[in-house]
């Protein structure tokens, strides 16, 4: 893992840094004398970025400088498979130029945007595995301090198998995705029985109402939440950074 | 309107009242040097219970204390037809009778319930615009002050055609309550625009999941909110009660 800069700003450090092939931000609190050497176990919040989006994506970082600034936690987020800083494979670049045409001729994608997702979710999840890893190796993480992730979207689809294989995360706020007929997404909600909130957009075009409230009802989470709100996949509301906000605060500090 | 008693504590002053048959309990903050010169325009929230409690049952109690501790707002709650201290009719205990022996037999009641709250509806609206009416010109509310409306399961059931019938109120949390096959709910949800924050448990024993998210779909709101969490009709998480107190403060302050 090499830091390749280091940024502060508005009370937030950023260090972007590369592992292999990730690149990837972490975000901490400036005030923190030295946060390598995770003596104080701050919760850390991962953070997976939509389709299309990427580690810095405007959404991406407000969400990063509000965990820090608000509840003194670190915020971790990686570009996906061929997203951000990453090379395009040339199966990428077919799976996108076919969805193009498709969205273009008004044709709906959702089943061929899952099943690229769940590909993807194979390569990203042992990529947030190793970062993990080495930012606790690194001593940006307590070796016991609790994890949060989350995604909404693609990073929800790729967010449901990693929280399922990942016992380190401990929440979860996952959204705006649905069950699919061929699902791997099912079998890996079942295994989740961490605290989970979960959004859904009420009009959300993309992603069908019913295969979203059937990815919800999978979780076997005992304290399970969703927020459905009235609007498109585009359009959560403000006051749900906020409500996130309080789910991490309530379920990574003790 | 007659006060009947005033009683203070933790930084509440509580009033029990009558106005004609109905019983109620008006709680302002202790501090307000005269809630009854209405001046301040402080926001209103009138608090419906279940079914089978009362004005002063324990959640009512609690909540309206937050309202007006956090908020500084007024909270008034009244005994819906035949509950608390106002007598039941004949036809309430045959109802409820009839009730008793269907759910000791292991048999469906919701339709049942929902028809017996739906006839109480028709009672309880005249007389929640009448306490409004006459808390406004008592001077406790202020005449164009905001007002919220908080009501689950059977408060829900009153409260979502009094919500559509009272342009006075601005702002409502509803849940625990679904569309029956004969239904006037879905007519009044249907004119109710205010924001609204709706609670449905997801594995509520009494209220089918689909009636209550097609409750929550009949809304004409453009800002509706579902919020479902794992467990049981009595299983909300007290963790509801702070999104709701955000959700009025959000609301009815400017």
């Amino acid at each position: 893992m090499r830091f390749t800069a280091e940024i502060t700003s508005d009370g937030v450090c950023e260090r972007p840094f590369t592992l292999g092939d990730i690149t990837g931000v972490l975000w901490s609190p400036a005030a923190t004398a030295d946060p390598s050497d995770g003596a104080q176990g701050s919760p850390l919040v991962l953070i997976g970025h939509g389709g299309g989006q990427h580690k810095k994506a405007p959404g991406v970082v407000a969400r990063a400088h509000r965990y820090v600034t608000a509840c003194g936690f670190a915020a971790a987020a990686i570009d996906a498979p061929g997203h951000g800083e990453r090379p395009k494979s040339e199966s990428d670049q077919r799976s996108i130029a076919t969805f193009r045409e498709r969205m273009a001729a008004g044709e709906p994608v959702y089943s061929q945007i899952a099943s690229y997702n769940a590909e993807l979710a194979t390569r990203a999840i042992p990529e947030w595995q190793a970062t993990l890893d080495a930012l606790t190796s690194a001593g940006y993480r307590g070796p016991t301090a609790p994890v949060g992730y989350f995604g909404l979207s693609m990073g929800a689809t790729l967010g449901v198998p990693l929280v399922a294989a990942e016992p380190r995360i401990t929440a979860a706020v996952l959204g705006l995705a649905g069950l699919t007929g061929h699902d791997t997404l099912a079998e890996a909600a079942a295994l989740i029985t961490i605290p989970v909130e979960f959004l859904l957009q009420w009009d959300d075009q993309q992603i069908p109402r019913d295969r979203g409230l059937a990815l919800f009802d999978a979780f076997a989470s005992r304290e399970k939440t969703l927020h459905a709100n009235a609007g498109d996949h585009a359009d959560v509301p403000r006051f749900e950074l906020d409500s996130s906000q309080r789910f991490f605060a309530r379920h990574l500090t003790t």
